[in-house]
């Protein structure tokens, strides 16, 4: 279909632009849908977004949660039982027109569709925990400037609803929560985060507190990945979700929640991994693993092309994902394609290989090296190790300690993410923040939750004592 | 949570409250979320109709499908743009509030989002034939009364979206959807159909023709499972998808599309196979396909778990989910609790079983054995040929040749699909169809796809002719 593909954007450069080129020229999405904020995922794309579903709900479901499904849309009065929730989604809310049977919307998030049933379901400390979650589509009416898979007004994630006896197991759910982004998002997908305690003002309409997890895009934007909130009991109030303990005393439920968003992890995956000629997806989840291309002449194309399928066969042995491309493409057109669309490993085999061992084409570093079929696993493992090193170092390199707004303009400018002293991210520090966010177009993204940051002198914005090591940092 | 449940209405006496019943007792679903045609899927359900689409979804995919995703809005000129299509699906249509960028609607079938995608990307016989599925959630503003899971206002489907460059490969296609439906549908879940060519009238909005799977459920009335279409050109019209063949002149595709509904799959499967103990769930997609129930005495309960525990390991080994229930309840309250949910076998491990071959019992005869642990995929795979054997032989009777308006009232009234001669399925046959509906209160599902039935003889309405042999059922 495609031939040898030009693409000539500079990722460090023009981040921009290479985000829009690679999304088109590698088919992950096609915007001309023409609806704003609505994009068409291609096969690619969707693909990816189904391995990273199958991942989060392996993991979701070994820490003991259980699938369910509740409907699409939910009726206005239980977005107005939270007075909190329905005040800070509304703006954001797609609505039916009326059919007569009140005022209903597509869900922005469904926390207000599942509590009403976990007031039915949940009676006795025996009911407890209750651990659910959905595989779903969201809707949110952004009225800002919308970017394919970034930013969208349907997006595609998981939502976990957690319920419990006491405060205690509430908050270990949200270390759960943190750590399975950890795991997945971090060590097998290869993208470093922060774990950030949200300031009160930009906490989820509805928590006590929000524990989001920052990317830095090579753009310097940061963009919150899967976060994870513990609910305050206004919410199990308002729903009326209570329990009867062991001695039969009566007590309202403690709550969380947690939302990754594969279409999102999508983009981040995109962005920290893609080079200039293209997409980079890790070994551990992509669609195809190994592409086997053939290279042969007229005279040996039999042979060639034999070898090629014993190896697919010995590949699909180890539960390797193997496809071998015969179109009528030359080799080196071949070889473009699959590189822009990421797969890790490639076997290229010609009359060389047919005797000696395959070469092995990495698509990280764009190596040839030799190797035994039976060690292509470990070097798929290998691949995405070093994936992840090179994103770690620039992630460790990307944060600047900053003692006044010149150094953290400063450190925005080189795309990093400002660290500083500050009063305090309760109710008293939202118009420091204001500050920041008015003269450097920074936003405070919080303090961080995997380690105690003790602060020192004074707040950089308000000279009162600094109570806080905050982060600073673009955003999407 | 759940007691010994009692259950005492019988399936085959009154269906419609047996069903009502199962998807409670069974926690399968829960209607109380009190929005019409919107339930919610409970984790057992939720885990039925994931097993179910990861079958679907891997047969697509053996047969050249790819996935994809469209958005789950749909801009009105889309729609507008098949005139059969809109005047079918129009009345059916959420809408959402206008937000100023034209009206919109859920999608109630995705032809008219995909077709558009479709024109941009098909341009020359390379590019053919592409064959690409989804797995969605769709909306139909049903005014009729809703049933959960039968007729919803919003299901759970996959809906493939196919296009080739001549009309053979289309109807090579279809037949591949037929196939699909008959290798999944009838063998592995054991629920057999009769693949129906629609009449004139009831053919899909769009297709020159459409190819029903009606299902017999309990209760006398027929329920459309998987159907295929044949869309006719105006489509490719429509939307401008053209290609050029190999010699380069211009012509417009042929398209099909499928759609199984996995939360309609469930239903006819609940109503199938269970029985007045609950539901019984056929092996191969089981959530749980082995329960292990561990039965002790303050002296032995060590030995006993242990024993459950290496059971499981073992049966793990064999890639067979298997649970061991180690509530506090009693073992006949165990008992009662997974036959409701149809756990497809048990075994049973008491003092006898500590040396001896595992007791198991088979939900469906209810009949206890004794096995060897190696045996028990066997043992699920003859449980599953049962479930199939005994739905086979019931669908087998269950039709009936009609020579008069009388027999076909009798043979309704005893739960079975009429089979007589009839004019014709063609427009001019679309009077006599709605005779038979108003005088019986049921409907012309079609003619045999699957054979040729030769029409002898009269109409059994008009008198005329008779060119087909048709079935008549009542239908949901």
């Amino acid at each position: 279909m495609t031939e040898k593909i030009t693409f000539n954007i500079d990722k460090e450069k023009n981040f921009s632009e290479w985000y829009s080129e690679i999304l088109d020229k590698a088919e992950i999405t096609d915007l001309r849908y023409n609806v704003k904020g609505f994009v068409v995922i291609r096969p690619l794309g969707a693909e990816i977004i189904e391995q990273i579903y199958k991942m989060w709900e392996a993991e979701l479901k070994a820490k003991g949660h259980k699938p369910c499904i509740f409907p699409a849309i939910i009726p206005e009065k239980n977005f107005k039982k939270e007075s909190s929730h329905v005040e800070g989604f509304s703006p954001e809310v797609f609505w039916l027109e009326e059919i007569g049977e009140g005022k209903m919307a597509l869900r922005p998030t469904s926390e207000t569709a599942f509590y009403q049933l976990y007031s039915l379901w949940i009676r006795s400390y025996r009911d407890l925990p209750l651990k659910l979650y959905q595989r779903a589509n969201v809707f949110r009416l952004e009225t800002k400037a919308t970017r394919p898979l970034i930013r969208a007004r349907e997006f595609f994630w998981i939502e976990s609803h957690d319920a419990f006896s006491s405060k205690e197991q509430a908050e270990a759910q949200v270390q759960e929560d943190i750590s399975i982004t950890e795991n997945l998002m971090h060590q097998k997908l290869g993208i470093p985060f922060l774990p950030l305690k949200r300031p009160f003002w930009d906490k989820f309409h509805g928590a006590e507190y929000t524990i989001g997890s920052d990317v830095l895009m090579p753009d310097g934007k940061v963009i919150q990945q899967p976060s994870t909130h513990l609910l305050h009991q206004e919410f199990a109030k308002s729903f009326d979700i209570k329990f009867k303990d062991d001695k039969g005393k009566e007590n309202y439920v403690w709550q969380t929640c947690y939302g990754p968003a594969m279409s999102r992890i999508l983009a981040s995956l995109i962005a920290i991994h893609g080079d200039n000629s293209g997409l980079v997806i890790p070994f551990c989840i992509s669609p195809v693993q190994v592409i086997i291309v053939p290279i042969y002449k007229t005279e040996n194309k039999d042979k060639v092309i034999k070898k090629a399928e014993e190896i697919k066969k010995e590949l699909e042995k180890e539960k390797i994902t193997a496809e071998i491309d015969n179109s009528e493409k030359k080799p080196g057109e071949k070889f473009y394609h699959w590189e822009m669309r990421g797969i890790p490993l490639r076997i290229e085999i010609g009359e060389k290989e047919l005797k000696g061992k395959p070469t092995l084409f990495l698509r990280d570093t764009k190596e040839r090296i030799k190797v035994n079929l039976k060690d292509i696993p470990k070097e798929g493992e290998k691949l995405d190790q070093r994936l992840r090193e090179k994103s770690e170092k620039n992630f460790k390199t990307s944060m600047e300690d900053c003692k006044n707004r010149e150094e953290i303009k400063k450190a925005l400018e080189n795309k990093k993410i400002a660290k500083c002293n500050f009063c305090s991210i309760e109710k008293e520090g939202e118009k420091c923040a204001e500050t920041i966010e008015k003269e450097l177009g920074a936003f405070v993204r919080g303090t961080r939750h995997d380690k105690k940051e003790k602060a020192s002198g004074k707040c950089i914005i308000c000279n009162k004592q600094a109570k806080e090591v905050i982060y600073i940092a673009k955003s999407y």
